[in-house]
């Protein structure tokens, strides 16, 4: 392309774009003018740590040169629609299946996140012949009629009404659970209770998944307690419930192992995947499926196909990359910057009232913000980050991060802090003084000044 | 990527990969080793007339030289998420409403058609505050459960139990109308008057949108008598309902025209977009919306998103895309070219028994078979593509086409004709050629033989 001048750039991007998630009006984009790694140079000039990965897809960092050097090599494998087969398709996904758990099979590619859970939901009923879906509520799953609908936080209001036979549960969350529990096991005990007599209320015979993120990510990095991923693949099990992991977010290296699944005990039938399988090079998603479902489809008709699915260049760039999580040794190395970012974080968590709670496994982390240790009053309340009432204080210290040089962004009241996992233990610890240094801020200007705890 | 032998590409694929819309052991893929144009050469070297464009994307033919330089230029422009104004993405935007119908004002931008259809409908419930959304039998609109809830065809049944307020009306469709009309005007009138009357039975203040492929594409190129978009265009209009078009398939020259809404005296009120504005090369896709609607979402929040909307890589292709159509005047070439292929067709028909229908606009075309030209007997019952008893006749009809060298789809008893845009009319009489070369053979081997209309 030819360089556009960055006035020109803005004023198209005002004039001709329609931004996610936004008032229009409420728009003022910075330009990324050069990135590198874990930074990015805005059209500022500042530099910035990009402490969430872009949207926590840019595992391996910001142009990062064998990827660069991929596209060079586009048109090598020509360009052909699903019904053909690809030496890059057919490649990626032996690759996949050679890291996913044990008992998957094959894969079946779509586009990105979204669409590739409105495919898995599909899968799970041609196979079992069911048609209710159990998802949790503080899920996120995209923004698809599907995926809308399986996600369990108000981004899904503008799917309704809503998919018959779509069912919430209740993501375990501690922090914020009005009774006490005196260990995780018996948290995990409580939860896996109340969804059996959920299941039992709607009917065994009538579910066909239990759709769940591995590890919540928007909604807070959401861990769940030792023992509940288990005992929800108990409950699959006994009922012949499938279960679907979303690792569209927690997947590829994320938390310290290449699948989130692999904290527990479980064997998914389902896994759903995107970003980090090309760490955002090239759209791509896909649905990781058993032996016993990858069998089934052998005598079925797959019912499901897109355009795209298995897009020959994404799945080339997918192929490059995984190589790289491997050469890099990405997930060992995530696994232990994880313990450096934990460090920080526990630290964080000591030092300053405003922090109610840190979260973080790997480099997948959120610190959740209070306006009272003692009340953990939250501050924005439950579903106020969209809507007419944009929330200001949370806006507020993202800005101050910003300022700081530190990029990310919240949701409710945490901010997620998930950098490239090639980031290093200097600069994470140099990125955690900036949130310092931001917190600090906040807490003075915003939370304990003269006026106390203004509300915007 | 290293080279793969074709033995273990057919291997990995095998074993690793699903297939859209098949059974897996049914599923024995080619593999494109070479392509080049409106050509390509499978594994066994043999060379193909790709007359369906793969599945109607490719319209700047294969390997197209300023695209595969675009790729080299990748990384010049930085990755950068939704909420960041990108070079490439302003510029895309700007230039698709530049070639976009006057009253077209900004474009959301999501991967692919399915997914930019599930946006669409978002999109039109909130500006409308209604939720009904009336689309067609036998249409297309992608296989997410947004997209497949508008789908008028059997696709849409994996995504059923339906979305709630998701209204079916019939597509106008001469050829099998069970009553004559004396003019086009007179069946458009016809059509328009009984969905007049179903907009009452629904309620038209609960409407939000009518969502229509302009000319429905993979349901046998259904093109719309004169005067019937113009009124449902009026009936929208009466009754606040947005008209929502999808040239997903339509779009970006295939017709003869940049938008098959220009065809017809009628300004739409969203479009929606994939397939020919990146040709395929890198997943993109879109929502096109009018001026007021854009005016609208500057003072509301635009209630929907994904991580890749205005991918850096896509639209950076897209932009070249768009250029290539207007150095080349493929759009006007299209025209020109559907003009020979229109003789080539009426030729078919007067000539062939099997023949009973030609569709064509610019080129974008369906040849409808039947066992009997007087009853227009269909070869394949409606509904027999997929299920059990995947009917062989139609297939046997590919199959001969493929072996002349001329690789294209059917759906139903239609044969789709879609060429890439840069097709000569000397390629297109050679293609016909083998078409018809391969039509007489079918008539003789399969609907005249000994034992007349064998049915399989
Ligand atoms: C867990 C999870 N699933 C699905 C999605 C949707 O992915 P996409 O935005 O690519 O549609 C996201 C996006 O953030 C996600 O975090
Ligand atoms: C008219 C139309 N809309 C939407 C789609 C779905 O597009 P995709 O397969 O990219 O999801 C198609 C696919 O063929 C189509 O023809």
């Amino acid at each position: 392309m030819k360089p556009i001048e960055d006035r020109q750039i803005k004023e198209d991007d005002q004039l001709y774009v329609l931004h996610s998630w936004s008032k229009q009006k409420d728009v003022d984009p910075k330009i990324i003018k050069k990135a590198s790694g874990i930074f990015f140079w805005d059209d500022a000039g500042k530099k910035h740590y990009d402490m969430c990965s872009q949207l926590v897809y840019l595992n391996v960092g910001h142009n990062h040169p064998r990827l660069m050097e991929e596209f060079k090599h586009i048109g090598e494998v020509p360009l052909s629609s699903p019904g053909f087969a690809t030496a890059s398709k057919a490649e990626l996904a032996r690759k996949i299946i050679e890291v996913a758990p044990k008992n998957m099979a094959k894969v079946f590619f779509a586009n990105a996140g979204a669409d590739s859970n409105d495919h898995a939901v599909k899968i799970a009923r041609m196979v079992t012949g069911r048609y209710k879906i159990f998802s949790r509520y503080r899920s996120y799953h995209g923004a698809t009629f599907g995926a809308g609908n399986l996600s369990g936080e108000n981004r899904r209001f503008t799917v309704e009404p809503g998919l018959p036979g779509f069912i919430k549960f209740e993501t375990p969350y501690l922090y914020r659970e009005s009774i006490h529990f005196d260990s995780e096991e018996a948290a995990a005990a409580f939860y896996v209770d109340r969804l059996n007599s959920q299941i039992l209320y709607e009917g065994p015979d009538s579910i066909a998944a239990i759709f769940m993120e591995t590890i919540p990510g928007s909604n807070g990095v959401l861990i769940p307690p030792k023992g509940y991923m288990e005992g929800v693949r108990e409950l699959c099990t006994k009922y012949g419930i499938l279960m679907i992991c979303d690792e569209v977010m927690a997947g590829f290296g994320r938390t310290g192992k290449m699948f989130a699944v692999e904290h527990f005990d479980i064997k998914p039938d389902i896994m759903t995947f995107a970003k980090g399988v090309t760490c955002g090079y090239s759209p791509l998603g896909g649905v990781i499926v058993s032996q016993a479902i990858a069998d089934y489809f052998d005598g079925h008709v797959l019912m499901t196909g897109l355009t795209y699915s298995g897009h020959t260049v994404s799945t080339q760039i997918g192929c490059a990359t995984l190589d790289i999580y491997k050469d890099e040794h990405l997930v060992e190395h995530a696994a232990e910057m994880g313990d450096v970012l934990a460090e920080r974080l526990e630290q964080l968590k000591a030092r300053f009232v405003s922090v109610g709670d840190v979260r973080h496994i790997g480099l997948f982390a959120a610190v959740e913000l209070v306006k009272d240790k003692q009340t953990k009053e939250p501050i924005i309340a439950y579903g106020m980050d969209y809507g007419k009432d944009t929330v200001g204080l949370m806006k507020k210290f993202v800005g101050l991060l910003l300022n700081q040089g530190f990029y990310t962004y919240s949701h409710e009241s945490s901010v997620i802090i998930a950098p490239p996992l090639i980031i290093t233990a200097e600069q994470i610890n140099e990125a955690m003084d900036l949130f310092e240094s931001a917190l600090a801020m906040f807490e003075k200007e915003y939370l304990f000044s003269d006026q106390k705890l203004m509300t915007p």
